[in-house]
Parts: structure tokens; sequence; C-alpha cells
């Protein structure tokens, strides 16, 4: 590779820095994803233990494998007790995140927990109390706010380049259920929740569209269709949903969200326009950002050499070097390392009341479309 | 230019087929594109007249210029009187389209409209009515339907080849509107209707929609929104409008259609997504249809040998060479043409019904956004 | 259509211009198209003939019916003598254009002659002799010229905005031949010449860009290959070519050729690249122009409110709309028929000079593959 | 994140594997990303030494902290000495890769060298001779080859799907030296060596060619530009360069490399061209694989789903998730780290006879550019 600039993002730990105590619960992909991003911040990962309590010792040892931390452990209560845990990790299915998060903040543990943060409004309200009360810093990894794009999408309409918003068109459009066999533990309401193709990446849509505008979705109409009978404990939550929306300033838009679009993987889409400029992002492109504008639009690649400082913040590898996913995620965590170790200011973390939020948006998507589309208010 | 198949489609006029008298009300751009259209179907241009009768002579004589006509005269009533007309083109401003072409039938006439219809449902009913009574062909330039790759995505549509269709993502983007000492006659309620952005464009993409599905836009929930003030008669219509919709068979989707969204010149953009095949097509870039599945997605270019008969027939040049707007209006005014001489049997011509249709969808969408985004039924 | 611009190109013929009578030699394809663009520029097509002389009279009827001309003749010499031909469009296989265009100038007639010009380069030269001689308008329809991209291209680059030009790379590639029982006329020497894929479509590169860089290819190595057996009256000409170049202003440049290269229809590519900007259009997207620099890239779209002067010239439709291949041709041809009115300032129209210019360069390329790559000069 | 599938390739370092200790020479940015995927393969960073010895303290322990290692030391001898390195990274200027990594071999150390492996043919042949003779790993971090969608191109050209392969476009495209005030180490010959942009990013599409096509470029021609005088020791090096080559199985192609072409970042682009099928791969967007074909053309998103094994295994996140070049990079080492350890049969490791061929072939292009062009075989 050839280095072309000397003024790269550092990437991995602070060097010095305390080393942070991390811990996961749930043994699965994400829970390898959060310890890796863990330890390339510099953290040690001491322990890890399933979702479901009381697992057989190899099992133990397996999720220890599984996600490379020190040690496995049966269940929450033992592993706190034990392993001098500085943040925790909650990586197990919807139902479970409130009670686990809450376990941790009032063990005085720091938390990143998935999103959904919880599956109804009270519940998510509780811990955005309870991580106020602790002083503890509480995460949720709405990571795709750490694409250097999205920083400089969000430095741009903050500067007023866009001139008067207008509209926003926005998608997230998934495949993955599309075919009649596909199950998944999230179909399970009494797993995943009421909600789900909402609450899994309905919500991260929500999250990003807030982050970048500055603004509020204040009032919504959707509706939600279950496409598939997939069977289990009931019926089951939506496939996809539609929604209208006016934001707090004004601005309308429109959000289609699906997990039964073929053809479309993790399409996140985002497009605000303005009368002076419009942007635009795609998450399955998520090195460029589209900007249009009457005399001719561009599209600008991520380029240490012209972001804005926001951006620049993220960028590890010279332009042209793909940084991807990943990369997001370990920027999420290391930035919640920094705010643990309160060492650093940290624009944009997105912590419990953000995940919060996402709840309130979901909640009102599901209540508007239970209602026939009814024009539904967002609590701020 | 290499030619590479024997199997394209014929241009130009039948041969030895009646060549049918055409006149032009309206000598501006539209009425060129019209008058042109209709020579290389093969037909004369005999006569024009401005939309504002009584106009000087040298005016009549410029207009006669203007769109290349045998003649000018000073109104529509002189020129039905002396020009032995078979078709004529309106291509004047809204709210006289629908005395024009009332008129026009009412004198025998074949008539071709351009859209909207009427500036209201009653108007464009009464028109619908009067050509069936008349027996006259008469057509509505959505001149989208004629792109070829339009017609492959209806062909795939009807087969079945999507499964179930499940989410609808639209958009109509402009921006020509955008600046604030922006002006047009289409932004005047008394000349351009209550609706502009939607009457506009919003009714193309409405078109389209339905003609690619064969389905029916049955309830829809709208805004609408003046970002500029621009003076006029009275209060403008609209610069943007969202709509949530769900169809006859049960398909939801949104559509945000605006003439302020910057750096969008005609983004007329149509996502279908299925579980089993989604469909995309943008009209700035009509060569291509975007076919996603699971298995991967592909971009179909438009290529006389892989199309469907019913693009085929609209497929002028080889793969390769852009087909583009005018080919669509030319081939919309040939369909015209051979309908009018009985002589061909012409599958998807847009008519005074598929007009009334538009206006329905409009004055739904107005009425929705005045009463705060109510859910409104789109009559059938 | 929404208009929006008041400053579109008139279309079609000079109002008040003599009517110019055309005629075509060839009733294929390209004679329809050659037909038909003299008809949209204000032209009479007054007669036609077969390439091979001396037909029955139900095939003269039929060249007639194809072309949409007036009447058709038993050969050339008929044609001359009886039908006061302003114009005469060589149509035909490449090897009989120099006798035909040269019976033509020798008759006083203005030419338009499909390209490669001649099959060698002594033809050719012998032509661009006559037509000073005779002082007649002699063309070749280069016509990707009229893109309206590629003229603002050449503005740019004529302005200076690409700094030091340094690299050229460029592409035509097509598979129509690409399958072992795919067949035509051009695949035999005998009709087609000694060069297939560089006469055919290489020459069209040259031309481009030459065009639209001001410079010239001074010297060049190349390879031909012929990929497949396709027998015929002797050895097949080539499938393909690639080709190092060097300029008289000292750019250095790669070019690749083919018609067997899977999936390309009429991806005619060229990216040329300098210190401060540059260039990159693509036959297959002729609506944008690709405007790279360092600290950001740009697509442009053909917009008649953003366009250079000499590229607004052939715009025709408001931005958004695409314009296509006929409508290149159309201009070219329009273009043509001003030059032979003489009323009109026309700007780089392809001439025969153009045209033996490309029968030098094919030879020289020819001459080089047949020399192992041989450094060869290209005369000016 | 929506995890979608069970069988994403694992991440990290095997469970129970030994750990490697690891060294770096070189503490600049290239450094610390070596450093970086080896504490992701798994391994310990446990020394690093600057490219130049005999620094002081306070540089010594900059160093250290700039890489992430245990301890700095003050030269090379001193580490291999004392650190007890199983692997040693060599990032230093290309002048000293050679003796460098001579020393390590001789020391018993597996070794990762930078490319160009060495300045000249004679000292990188010397090298692939000293790690055959001491039965060492010796890699070279031709990194491109672990993206997964290169993966797949090499799969599907190896299983045949292109028919016959016809010809190779290719590109290598940067900016970062295009203006006149650019400076960079690589530029002065002294350190750089005496190719530059073929040296440094020409080898790397080179190799990838290569690598996915299973063939070898036999002979070329090329010619080299300075476009930009920069000072420095000597003569600079070449901004430029272009090739027109043969492969050894006739295949024919050409490449353009330059660092000085505005608006490209890092623009590696390969198209092979096939009678049944083409490929295209570009690493600025390098989670999708174009692969056309006459009846139509398809954009393959990186898929676990759907690749083929040989690309599967690098394949870390689900679809639509971006991996990028860390990622790569890391399995690049990662699969080095395996070697060493002999644990794992690894396809397609990029050694010291793949750097020694690189050099080869820049020798190539610069004794042909040296001599106009001539065309040069490249020995196998």
């Amino acid at each position: 590779m050839t280095v072309t600039h000397g003024t790269l993002a550092a990437g991995g730990g602070q060097l010095g820095a305390r080393t942070l105590r991390t811990a996961v619960v749930g043994a699965g992909f994400m829970g390898w994803v959060h310890a890796e991003s863990a330890r390339r911040a510099g953290g040690r990962v001491v322990g890890v233990t399933s979702g479901k309590p009381g697992k057989a010792a190899d099992a133990v040892a397996a999720a220890a494998a599984a996600v490379g931390a020190d040690r496995g452990y049966p269940d929450l209560e033992s592993m706190l007790a034990d392993a001098a845990i500085d943040v925790l990790h909650v990586c197990t299915p919807n139902s479970s995140h409130a009670e686990i998060a809450g376990k941790a903040l009032a063990a005085g543990v720091h938390v990143v927990c998935e999103k959904p943060l919880a599956t109804d409004v009270a519940d998510a309200a509780t811990l955005v109390t309870a991580a106020a009360g602790a002083g503890r810093v509480a995460a949720v990894p709405f990571v795709y706010r750490f694409h250097p794009m999205v920083r400089e999408m969000r430095a741009r309409l903050a500067a007023g380049q866009a001139g008067i918003v207008s509209t926003v068109i926005g998608g997230y459009l998934q495949d993955w259920l599309a075919g009649s066999a596909d199950r998944d533990w999230r179909v399970d309401p009494a797993l995943g929740g009421p909600s789900r193709a909402f609450a899994d990446i309905g919500s991260h849509w929500c999250d990003l569209f807030e982050f970048v505008s500055g603004d509020r979705i204040a009032r919504l109409s959707a509706q939600t269709v279950v496409v598939r009978d997939r069977g289990g404990s009931g019926e089951s939550n939506e496939d996809l949903a539609t929604v209208q929306f006016a934001t707090a300033s004004g601005v309308v838009g429109v959000l289609v969200v699906s997990q039964v679009a073929a053809g479309r993987k993790n399409r996140l889409h985002l497009e605000v326009s303005g009368t002076d400029a419009s942007f635009g992002f795609d998450q399955e492109d998520p090195e460029r950002l589209w900007v249009g504008a009457r005399e001719g639009n561009r599209v600008l690649m991520r380029d240490p050499d012209t972001l804005s400082p926001g951006a620049a913040r993220y960028t590890r590898l010279p332009a042209g070097h793909a940084q991807g996913y990943q990369d997001c995620f370990d920027a999420f965590v290391a930035d919640t390392h920094s705010a643990i170790r309160g060492e650093d200011l940290v624009d944009g973390l997105p912590t419990f009341a953000d995940g919060l939020r996402a709840v309130r948006i979901t909640d009102a998507v599901l209540r508007s479309a239970a209602s026939g589309g009814a024009w539904t208010e967002v609590p701020a």
C-alpha cells in the first residue's frame, strides 16, 4: 500500500491507557464481533456467559472459545461477582436485553447493549434512568454513525449547505427472510419482541437520519405487513413496514423497511433533498457520499485530505482503500472505551437515550399500523 | 454503426398508410415535440394555433414556423373549420385542456391531450365520456410507458417473476424550481391548476407504476409543502408531496414528488420489491433495468436479442446505442396514429381514461393533504 | 414533460431553407437511418438504389419502401442521371465505398459516406482530393462527436482544465461476434476489407479521441487476434486489437478494440487523465461525463443550463430526458445539410479528411501487428 | 447488525494455536498496519526497530509506541539477538528490503517483506534462494488477493466460465503525486529504486492479474513518463507507465499505471474479457464483481451464501456489510501465520517467488521503455 497522507487517525488503543476489562453476554456471532472490537480498542475480554444461564461446563468453555474470552461463566451473576468487569456487552436476543443491562448497571458496570435496547418503551426508559443514576456509560451500537461519509453528511447538513431541507427518502431493505422456509429467533415475538423488521433495522435508519439531520421525527403514519406465515410462539412480527413522517422542523419524508426484498442485503439508503444541495448515502457502498446540486452532482470518496474534521476523525486508511463495517464497529467500541476512561471528548456516541428514542419510534410505528395508519405523535 | 441484429422494430410510418392530417394547439416547445413526432409517424402537420385566440397575423405565422405547420390559424374554431384535421394535439397550459379537447371531440376529431387531462375530476370525466361517445381515439402522453425497459419490467411482473410483490419505493425529483427566483406559468393555480408538482410529475409516476404492476393505488395518505413563496394570482400550488399508499392487491408503498430537490433533473424512480425478484427503473438512465434476486443482481441493458416481445416492439436500435426520450414520444404518437387508422393492435396506449385516473389520484392527494394526511380512498 | 428551459437548440430543419434532395445507396438498416435523419433535417429522400446493381423491379421497389424514398433505381448511374440529387449517402459494404463516393463527386453531388471511407489508404486519399477538387461537402458519420457530453469534454480539454494531460485509457468493446456461429459480411475481407474490428469500431474511438483532445496519435504498436475461424472468402480479418500509442504532444495511451468481449454491446470508453482534472466518457451511458479531481469527482449530466456553448448547441431536450444515438445521427446530418447550404458555421463536422485519417491509423495498426507489434509512425 | 448466516469464516487467531512472536522493522504507518494485523492473527508484537539504525533512546521508545510493540530496539541486530522472533515484518523504504530480509532469513526467522521485494532482480532472486535454503515462510503483502471477490473471479476463470479469454484491460491510477509540489521518499531513486509508479502499484496489478488468470505475462512493450521534475538525489523515477503485453497462453492486453491521474485514489481496475463471460474488478469498490455475458450482465455482491468456497473462506461479514482493505491485510497475515505454524493448507499466499516475479516484470518494463518501447521478454 502506498501511504499518502500523514494525517490518518490513530488506530487501536491509546498507549498507556488503562486496559478495560470487558465481558460479554451472548456467545453468538455478534458476541464475537463485540469482543474483537474490544480487543482492538485495547481492552481485555475477561469473561463471557451465554444468554441462557445454567449451561454445562463444556458449553461454558465453548462460549469462551467462541469469543476469545479468558474464561466462561455459567451465568451473569457469577460473572459479575467474579470478573472485576469494567464494561459488559449485551449480545443476547432482544427480549432479554433490559434485564441483563439493568443488572449490569446495578452492579456498577458500564454497558454496551445491542439494539433494540428493550422490546417496550417502559423498559427502555427504565434503563436510561438507571444508567443516569449509576453514572455509567451506557451505549447502543448504532454503528452506522461511524462511517466517515455519514459524518461528512452530518457536517455538511449542520453547516447549512443543503439550503432549505425539503424531503427525505429512506429505505432499509434486506432479503434474508424472503423465502418461505426462512426462520430465525427474531421472527418469534417471544424472543424478538412485537416488532421485527422495524425494531431490527428500521431503528438503525431512524437513528441515522436523526443523527445526520439533527432533526426529530415528530409524527408518523405507518403500515406493517406479514408476508410469510412462519409459525413460532404466536403471530409473526412484521416482515416489512412503510412509514410517512414529518419532523419537528417541518421536513416531510418516507421510509420503507423490509426483510423480504429480493436482491437487497443491507441497503440502508438515505436521500435528504435540499434547495441548494442534496445528500445521499447507501450503507452497501459506504465509502461514497452523493452530493447533488443544480450545477452538477458529485460523488465524494472518503479522503482524509478533503473531509471535514468530524469525518476525518474516523478515517484510518488512505482514500481508495476501503474501510468497512468492522471499522465502524471498532470505532464505536473505541469511543465507548474513551468515554468510560473519561479521557476524550467523544462526539456522537449513541447512548441508551438514543436506544430509547428508537424504541419510542418503533412503538409509534406499531401503534399507527394497528390503527389503520393513523397519524401518531412520537414523544420527544 | 455496426448493425448486429435483423429484428429491429421498423421505425417511421407504415408504408402506404393513410397520411394523418395533424394539427396542434399551443406553439411552445411541447407543441414542436408533438408536431415532430407526428411527422416522424408519417403524419402531416397542417395547422397550428396558439392557446390564446385572436393573435395578430405575424404571431400566427410565427406559430406555424415554430412547429413546422403548413399554416397558422388565429383560433381553434377557424382551424377546426378549415384544416380537415384527423387528430388534434393539445399542448396548452393545463387549465385550458378540457375546453379545447372537448371542442375537438365535438368536431369529430381524434385528440392527443397533454397531461394533466384536466385540472379537476369532473372535467376529466366529462372528456372520457365525450371521447367514448364520439368514438374517437383520445390519448394522453404518459410517454414513459414507451421506454423498452419499462415494458420489460411490466412483462416480467405480469409473468409473476417477482414472487409475492411486497413493497414499492417511488420518487419523481426535479430541481428546476428550487431557486427562490424560479418562475413558470405552472406555479400559478389559475393556469397550472390547484396541483403542480403532483399533477405535473407525480401523475407520471402513478401512471407508470399502475402500468407496470397491473395494480391500482386504492388508498393513500399525503403531505404537500410549499417551500417557496412565488407570488402569482393566488397561493402557490405545492412544490412537493409525499405519499404513502396501499394498492387494491395489498401492496404497500411510498412516493416522494418534488420540484425543489437539488441535483435531480427528471429522476422518476421506481423500485418494486418481491420475494423472488425485485425490479428498479430510473428514467434518467432508461436503457437499463435492475433485477434483484437473492443469488445475485443483474443490470439488464436494452438488447433486442434478449428482451421480451412487448419490450422488443419498442426497440429501434441495437443494444448499446442509446434510445432516449424522443424515441418514447415518437413511439407514443406512432401508436396513436396506428390506433386512429385501426390498423394495428396497440397494447398499452395511454388514453383519456388513464388521464382521468391520474386526475383522480391527484385529487385524492390534495384532499388528503388538506385534511392533515387523512387516509383517502381513490375511486377506481 | 416539463419544459424547464427556454434555450434549447432548435430541432429539425431551418424554416425556409432549401429542401435538399437526398439519395441513398444501400437499402439496409443504415440506409434507413440515413434517410430518416435526412428527412428530419428537412430533406427529401428522392431515390435509393441497392449496392448491387441490376436488381429486378420488385427489389427496386422494396428498396424504396425500406428507406422511404420517392422511388428506387436499378443502379447508381441511372439514379445520378435522373434524380437531381443534392447529396448522396453511401451505406453499402465497405469495399464499395470508394467507387460509389467517387462517382458521386464526379457527378457534382455532395456525399455522406459510411466509415471506413475506403479499405485502403490510397483510395481514401483519392477521395479527399476528389472532394476538394469538386468543391463538394464530403462527410463521414463519426456521429459520436455529436453527443453533447463529448462536446463538453472537448471544450474543457481545450480550455486547459486537465492541467498536464498524461495518460489515455480507451476501449471499444462489443460481443455480437463472440459466438462460434456468428457471421456477418464484415467478416469476409473481400467485402469488409483487411481490417474488421479496428476499421469498424476502433476507427470511431480514434476519431473521438483526436476530436476531443485536439491531439494526434503519432506512433503506435499493435497486436491483432483472430479468435474465431469463420470461413469466408479468405482468412478472417481481426476479431480484436490492442494498441499502445504516443501522441504528437507526448501523451501516452492504450486502446483495446474487440467484437468478442462478452457483456459489452457498444462500450466505447475513453478516460483522459490530467494532473488537474480527468475526464471519462462511455458511449453506453452518453448523457454523463465523469470529471475527476483530487478534491472530489463529479458526474455531470447533460443540462442545457450548465453546458458550455459547444455542447449546448447539440442539446435538444431538458436535462434528465435522455438524448440518444439517433439524436447524434440527426445532428450530424443536419450539420451536413447546413454545410451544403453554406448557411451556418458548423464546428466539428467529420469530413473525408477525417475518414482518411481513420484509414491511415487502421493501416498503421495492421502493419504494426503484421510485424510483431513494431512501433509504426502514423502519417499526419 | 442482523447476522443472517451460520457459515461465516472464523475471524481472529486459532484458539490454542501457538502465539507467534512478531517483530517489525520500520515504525511508519505500514509498520503499524502490519503490527495490528499480527495482533489480530493472535500474534504478539515483541519488538520494533526503525529502518535507520542507531536511534536515540527516545526515538526507540517512540517507535515501540507507534506500532504497539513490547519494546523498541536501536537496530535490527540487537532485536534479532534478543527478541526470540518467529516472524519479522520489513516495512522500510524499498532500497533496504533486500538486506534486512536477508539478515532475518540468515537468523532463521520467517519474513514478511513489503513490496517491491528488492529494487533489482538479482537481489530479489537471492532472497528467494535464501528463503528456500532456510526453509522459512517468506511472504510479500500482495494483499488484494485477499478480497473475496478477487477469489471469486479467480475461481470462475479457473472453472472456464469465460470461454476463450481474449483481452485484458488494466489500470492502477492514483493522484497523490499529481501536484507540482508533491514529494515522497519514493520519488528519490536512491530510496525508492529505479522504478516508482510501476514498482509500487503496477506490481500489484501484475500480481493480481496473474493470480486470477493463472496465466503469465510473457512479453511486453512499455512507455514511461516523468511528468513532474521533483528534484531529489538524481533523475526522478517514472510518474506513469503504459504497457502492452501478451501472455504465455496468447491473451493480449494493456495496462496504464499512474500516480498523477487526477480523481483516482487507488483505482486498481481489471477487466478480463472472454467469449462466454467477462469479469471486472475495481479495488475502490471491492465488494462487487462485474460479470458480463451476452444475455445480460450481473453485479455480484460478496455474499457468503453464493460465493465459491475459495472466496467464502475470506468472508467474515454478512452480505451488505462491507469488508475493506484492513480485512484483506488481516487475512494475509493470518494466512502467513498459519503457514508458519504449518497447521493449515493455505491457498494463494503470495511468497518471495511472487515478489521476484513482480521485480522481473518491473525490470522488463524499465528496459523496454529505455529502448523506445521495444518488445521485451519477461523471464518466467
